[in-house]
């Protein structure tokens, strides 16, 4: 075979490369591939990214082909590549790393290289007969990358949203089911780490649900409002120069119909082109889902810590052996994880924001690290929340019995019968407990200050976590 | 007059400490003082804190007044001391530090302690006198710091949005009054800093105020939904345990009328307890703004660089003498500090993070700093926007003539000629124009390609900054 | 008494304004105080830096002087206001916001403003007659902003120096004396919060010494090695233009002297102009020495958890009463105070590190704010030390009893008897010590593995908490 | 070929796995491959990290045969088994996530487990008959993942430093030979982005090689400071418990040898197993580098910006087009992706700072977080200023005329001519030009105030740009 037949030659403006016979990419995606060796992180690493570029492309090519600016054979061909890529056919052509200059015109020039090139085969032409169907004119045709790239980065986001939500959902049901499971388990509160009253396990658990369904119905909401306005048709810097009056609506129209998404123009190009705002809210909305689940998990280490010199309220189940020289130890692992996790995306939300910032006049040329971080913290969130779910909540047991125990040896059940035997007796029993080590239900029986009956009434969980009007006040 | 008139002793659960005559704050108060000198930031300098906190009080009086478990005498007091309190009278008694162990304990008793105090001289005794009207019994009665604090947090942020968001339209109207003004200076845009292609400044600053209006609205949205569930009611750690039954409803049912503001009680008080989400996200979106502030103030400074070596299309007016050493220096300061503020936000969203996430088990003890960090961000923000447009926006005037000569010297004017004279044609003269240094339109009319009526019609504004039917296509 | 006597009138380059009379600042710092109302912390907050300004100006006068520039009596006059300022007299005039645009114009014009005045009016002249001594031609003489604002920030840090670093020292005493106070205090260790191996109380605040130590090492000597090298004497760019060859090394040399610093001058004026490196690190040093106290709080609350249902092994000194509800709770407020200095220091490390990145050109405009966090941190830093030394540490005691049985009641205990009693029976105690709730030395007993003199042996804790050659083996 | 003959089934404390039969990883790795799918980044990724690991093992192999604990055959097999890993035979084998959870104990046995089963081979044995030698028992001996582990990072990051150091000093020297190349090319300074006064285009590229030559001073002399100290013999916490007293000092005397690195036994093990000071101030550093590497790509792209409407005193090499739409459009590609990549190290340090302040007691869990960050942000540093030299740097062209030609069209020579003409006539001259649009030359040529002879010698670069006494003061 000769040397001939490995490569294809291809020309840009700068020049000649020889492109890999089998690359569907072309020379724009070579040089990007040349100039970015960075993050080691290629497109593919985002399937839905890759979808939503396609599917721009797909929306341009139906706009050009309505106002008769690209011919019915060329729109065939190019949407028969925007399919098959669409069915994940390609993914691995998309090779330019996350990381890159030039605002998107690699990421966008590596779509529409290998489209050509897709569609050039199923034309009957060889990969890089660029006059048959050509990269730029034709599938790039009235597009910029300042206005595909981030409308394919908001639709691609758009797209992979409802498993992100899904995963959580799945979270808030397994926390919520514990909470269930767990809502006869009576136990210490804690506030600054010290004992201060009596709630039970389920509540807790409950308010683990709850405080993650708050973030699901955001994350459901935001999404739309932050994601559906797009700049297609903007081209070069928002005003749509040299575009054809009608094509922005059609394009728009076109890639809602295709995504099944509610896309729509933005009203002002020019700020769309630019504006990063969106994708700065949303990754602090992602900061904020971590820094919950980081909080969650603290907790749960916490819960779990012992097993004798702990508060060891909670087992979490063991998933590997925790240390060779100590026989038993077993480590909260999962939570662990999930902690470093919400860091990362912490961190990825910084990198993010200085992106946003960095951006000058017309175009934000940070972008690239923008889709990055945004994509890489989407994807860890919800491995993380999958891990949390199936390897660690729906296997956590209670120790009931230790828990009543705490709660009865605990000083802070003074507070409760606090409204039964007055400040002052409640005050001096805390004293003697607290000096002697003894326990305050010991100390008031002792002192007959309540029978036996009220005292089992009193501690009767129902009546120690919730509001309620004292007997002795009636 | 003797040493004992200059003090008066006060008991608690530590024992005694002398607290100055004239002080209305009590012993708890100085001993948080004493324990915290740190920001040297009194809780005074955020005069609607002090205000929220004298409305969470007067709610919590009203409440078991109705209940029957405050005498209408004790009533009349404390409504008496919120009253004058919420109209200012004893801001300066507010002198904990923002930075503060205890998860607002502090805060709590240091409004507590005033309140009594102001309350037992309306009742005719002398401060101190608790045993008439007590900090705690009275003034505290059926709350807890981890229900009345973060309710008066909340509170105090929805009491200065509207003042925040009418410094931000003011400077919206600012930009879109700028870019009504300049509607007509044709200019050229930059994309990474190279030239792109025609716009005018009017769409420019049009697109601040754009950007910018996306955040009021934002703003607007975000306040109500995510500041008005308070856990006024929650008591300890939100079990409500002691409360009255009836309690929680009567008290968020009277803030909400004592403040105006349409508060409604969390349905999870364990999870509104702990949970700081509200305030992470909030910040999230403080950034944001701060986030576009800082890249129109970048693009500002580049806009008005120069006056000869850059690229001065603007003229920023002048605040102050730029230099002892060069005549006629002037300097861009009023957006240099807007950029500056700008990087503070950001630092305080990380601090605001990192203390969310630090929070534990049924209570976040590091409240204290996320306060301070969201309320120094808003008047930070509030200052910043301010200073930008009295200072620097509404004074800002246009270099038309160079604006426009910039625009006609550029090789990125070709681009709105690509249509009429072909790909071919607009490279070579691009090429020649770059090599030359000379201009496109001086090539194009060298060469006759172009005749002056068509010419002008290109380059009228109307015409470059817009999509358009080429009259050679139709 | 007549208006005109209130006021002043003083002109600049961009007309004149009325000072206030009794103001030793003139019209450029009237003009910044107009212009920046944003943080409201003023210069005089940090007197070291209106220190280190003074013996800047001091040291160019007296270079100014010996070549021959600057007459006998106008350096008399400089110098003796510059001396009153270092010794406090006139900190209440240096009013500028430390949020300011200008790269610190408005600061240097301030502190040359204040100094020209002082000095009229001890040469016999009112104030504002600059005609006599000018803040500009006379003690701003041979100087830039560009060159007389970084020094001052550099010395200002190492004047300040010694006392964060004798802070720490104390701090790291007070562990130190607690490590030798406890170190016969054994304990159970934990990793991953889980029960491990035998140590001693003692080791842990001994490691908290050394850990503190190791940051007090690296303060020392990064401060001389990353702030004494100025660029004194670079004037506007660092090219030095217009200044007298023979000035930089004089002036340096001058403040040195005065300051007592070992001050050098920088190699390369052009980048010791823009270069923020020296602050990043610094501050990432401080990042670091806050990262390690937080840490140490976080385990300091840990430790003390309880009283009963936590871990409770030590008990921190009580500083405030902690709760009005529960009767005896008192929290970690020293601590938590901590923590949350220790986030607004990582928040600060975050503001500047972007302000270093946001310099651009011949000088970096966002040194205002990279000064102002950067002694911000440092106050914070040595007030947070001071107070957890003498609020929380001095006083900490053990519960040693305690402390003791949850060794002995440990499962981690069995570690130290494996080598003694062999691997298998280790694991088979451990399993049944777990699910029975049995101590490990009371089946070890029970199965009279051990006898009651090897036992004793192996629990001295010298030989559990230290490697040891067991007997077993020899 | 039957399915057993794909899977050997393993055992550990929780039960048993089937392991891939080509698997050398065993039951412990597999499970934390299951556990954990959160990154997507292998240890293997980190190649340096990877030989570490195996040259820690063989240094405790060393020390444990010498000690007697450890017989010839198994020390043969592992050392053999060692030598390969380092040699790069089985990186592939190093599959952990760099997040998990367990403080590393996965890593650890990923090595212990790949060791043992290339030293089972090497025995004759099959892979997994861990009873003729253990992944615990025999490569693992005497020493605990809290030792181990924290070892190898440091080990890495060392074995890694010179090859870092090696790129800084490349791009620095590229930089001084750009400082060379242009140093006869007179430009204009320019603070807060407005014109200021002369300098040399040499002058600001040498600036550059000057500032990254201090972090090349800083890196090379932080490595072995911070990270040569290794606590390795600390076994489990630090106590060294179970440890032969002999063995401390062994294992690390042969760690040094074998990697040639000056390696030191930690003094206080209980601190050196939990302290993560040395990588908070190594990021930190890196962090810096970061920030001046983005600021001087700031600068690139300023400088760079045009080519007709920008500043344009130099030309980058172009990379690959930057338009589709704009004919010769190319854009500073190579600086933005460094800018980025800026970004994402002060993320990272963000991240590992966070991990750094959570870790608890006497083990930092989030460790893996902070060896993934830290050497995530030495790859991205490196491959960044490779990238930046190679693509960029080298190949800067100056425009000189046009620096020359703005130079003298600007405001700010006035300040060159200012002691030649005096204070007043500059002032004047440059309010004229400012107003009339024309040059200072020009007019002081007009009014005759400086004769041709004068002017040319002030207008000579080497006369402004450096101090000098100037002849009207001699």
């Amino acid at each position: 075979m000769s040397a001939a037949a490995l490569f294809r030659v291809e020309k840009d403006l700068l020049g000649t490369l020889e492109v890999p016979e089998e690359a569907y990419y072309g020379i724009q995606t070579l040089r990007a591939l040349n100039n970015f060796r960075l993050s080691g992180v290629p497109l593919a690493h985002y399937p839905k990214l890759v979808v939503a570029l396609a599917m721009v492309k797909q929306a341009a090519a139906d706009a050009n082909r309505e106002l008769g600016h690209l011919p019915a054979a060329k729109h065939a061909a190019i949407s028969e590549a925007c399919a098959r890529i669409i069915r994940g056919d390609f993914h691995d052509q998309f090779v330019v790393d996350m990381i890159q200059g030039g605002a998107g015109t690699s990421t966008n020039m590596n779509a529409n290289e290998v489209i050509a090139n897709i569609a050039l085969e199923a034309m009957g032409h060889a990969k890089g007969e660029y006059k048959h169907l050509h990269p730029n004119n034709d599938v790039n045709m009235a597009q910029s990358t300042n206005d595909a790239y981030p409308t394919a980065i908001r639709l691609g986001l758009l797209l992979g949203h409802d498993t992100l939500l899904a995963s959580l959902d799945s979270l808030i049901q397994s926390f919520a089911a514990k909470g269930q499971e767990f809502s006869h388990v009576l136990k210490m509160g804690r506030t600054q780490l010290q004992d201060a009253v009596p709630m039970t396990l389920g509540q807790e658990f409950r308010a683990f649900a709850t405080t993650l369904g708050e973030d699901l119905a955001r994350l459901r909401s935001l999404a739309p409002e932050l994601l559906t306005e797009v700049n297609l048709g903007g081209t070069a810097i928002g005003t749509g120069i040299n575009a054809d009056p009608g094509y922005q609506h059609l394009a728009v129209q076109r890639l809602a119909l295709i995504s099944g998404q509610p896309l729509v123009p933005a009203a002002d190009l020019i700020e769309a082109t630019s504006d990063m705002g969106a994708f700065v809210l949303f990754s602090g909305m992602l900061k904020r889902t971590a820094v919950k689940l980081s909080k969650i998990c603290n907790d749960l280490r916490l819960l779990s810590s012992g097993p004798r010199t702990g508060i060891n309220e909670i087992n979490l189940p063991a998933r590997q052996p925790g240390s060779s020289i100590m026989p038993g130890k077993v480590n909260p692992v999962i939570p662990e994880a999930v902690n470093q996790v919400a860091f990362e995306i912490i961190g990825n939300d910084l990198a993010l924001t200085m992106a946003a910032e960095g951006g000058q006049l017309q175009l934000n040329v940070m972008e690239p690290l923008i889709a990055y971080k945004i994509f890489d913290s989407i994807r860890l969130l919800q491995r993380a929340m999958d891990m949390l779910r199936e390897h660690c909540i729906n296997g956590i047991t209670a120790n009931e019995a230790h828990c009543r125990a705490q709660v009865e040896n605990s000083i802070g059940l003074i507070t409760a019968l606090n409204p039964y035997i007055g400040y002052e007796n409640a005050t001096r029993i805390a004293k003697i407990a607290l000096q002697s080590g003894r326990g305050v239900l010991e100390l008031v029986r002792e002192e007959r200050l309540l029978d036996e009956a009220t005292l089992a009434d009193i501690l009767r969980p129902e009546n120690m976590i919730a509001p309620r009007l004292v007997p002795l006040q009636a």
